[in-house]
């Protein structure tokens, strides 16, 4: 199972805002084992949403979607979604009940023809009410290929996910994913920032090229990471498989380099 | 021009990390009037970012990448684009030196075989040295294809951004962009969270179609913001362009909904 993350916005583009949709996404996947090769963010923009569409469901099974499911014009994330699996959008009387309550607790009554859109969704899709909002969680599959769309301001975003796609999402794989963080410490007469990640990854040599589990060395501002990750059919199997390669590197490491370890 | 980004970084792809690099590269590239569509991240895989770069390269001009340029084995981003250009990667002695003073500086005197990884540049390429870490800027430019190397960690990233990377990437735009916030504030007896967007951009109406200066609504977490970004050749012509549809929007809002403006 491999998913893709689409962030559709172009105050994205403006950087009037920081992905951090992306970032809570890709931390949930990697979870729950699902492998993620490429985030992508797009404009406002149907003709690029579509490209952007086209190319994520060429390498991966699962598309997950942020913004773009809003009221205004252009929010066109569902339109492109549904016309790419050849759906229309039709009227969802229990939306249209949840934006209507929700409205009515604000005090207000009448619902002007944009807020009446969010009430529109492709044909056939499974809907999930936003808890935190008015736009909905959307989740279409056709064949091997599925596409969840999920509203773009983050409280809602994680809302919606934690409420029933995640469900979704985790049917989908049958593994799970368990980091470790090694955090390098300095002797006594450097600050941490100045070992520097290159000596770290001589002495680990060939073990970075292991598979499960996988070890990376990363520079921080304060110092060198190195990261173990492992994964299995459940938590124990991917801390067994883990155990030796961690043992391995506290020896590498003894009397060399101090450090401390951090399960993530 | 069109820019796009490419972020190099399993570390974005697991989660670990938010993306801010794409975030300031982005505002920068907006304030300087370059137009940016996509942005990609993509992990430490040589095929995955050789076809990152590919397809980068068919719909923008200049590719702005970030991370992959450490000294370790996962650090491939300066060989995938070196080879995109077919180019060798040669020794530069200048950046040889940096990284063996800058070591020094830390105690350090001998140097590792990764770190001496970090003096090998694509060749032909301009070198920007790096005023707070080892790995250089690097950029590369063939026919009207440009590819701008920056460092991952944030803080080097913006170092050698606006080092010289900037100057370059100046110079390539003939357009500078100006944007007006207008912050909606609702009545005194509705949270500001409450006003919705939908109301706003029905009063707005046809102006969200405008080009120049473009018009746009947000849905905040504490109220629904109205960005009106203009361009221009100068500053002072965007906010000529800008003047009229600001006005044009205060005399919708006027005695509906209460706003502030502010320049960002």
């Amino acid at each position: 199972m491999v998913a893709e993350i689409v962030c559709v916005g172009t105050e994205l583009l403006l950087g009037d805002i920081v992905n951090t949709n992306a970032q809570h996404i890709s931390k949930e996947l990697a979870h729950i084992g699902i492998d993620l090769y490429y985030q992508t963010v797009v404009g406002d923009n149907k003709e690029r949403v579509w490209n952007v569409l086209d190319t994520a469901l060429k390498r991966a099974d699962l598309i997950i979607m942020t913004g773009g499911l809003g009221p205004t014009k252009d929010d066109l994330t569902k339109e492109v979604a549904a016309s790419f699996f050849g759906k229309k959008l039709v009227f969802h009387e229990q939306t249209y009940e949840h934006v209507r309550k929700r409205l009515e607790s604000y005090g207000i009554s009448e619902m002007t023809e944009s807020q009446k859109k969010q009430a529109l969704v492709p044909e056939g899709a499974l809907i999930v009410t936003n808890p935190a909002g008015l736009a909905p969680g959307i989740i279409m599959a056709q064949g091997d290929k599925a596409i969840v769309m999920l509203p773009g301001p983050p409280k809602e975003m994680k809302a919606v996910l934690s409420e029933c796609c995640h469900l979704f999402i985790n049917r989908l794989s049958d593994q799970v994913f368990v980091s470790i963080n090694i955090k390098c410490k300095g002797p006594d007469e450097l600050p941490l920032k100045e070992i520097g990640e290159a000596p770290v990854a001589d002495l680990l040599g060939d073990i970075l090229d292991n598979e499960n589990p996988t070890v990376a060395t990363y520079a921080k501002e304060d110092g060198v990471l190195i990261r173990v990750t492992a994964s299995g059919k459940t938590r124990e199997e991917a801390l067994t498989a883990m155990q030796p390669v961690v043992t391995k590197i506290a020896e590498i490491l003894a009397g060399k380099i101090a450090w401390v370890k951090e399960e993530v």
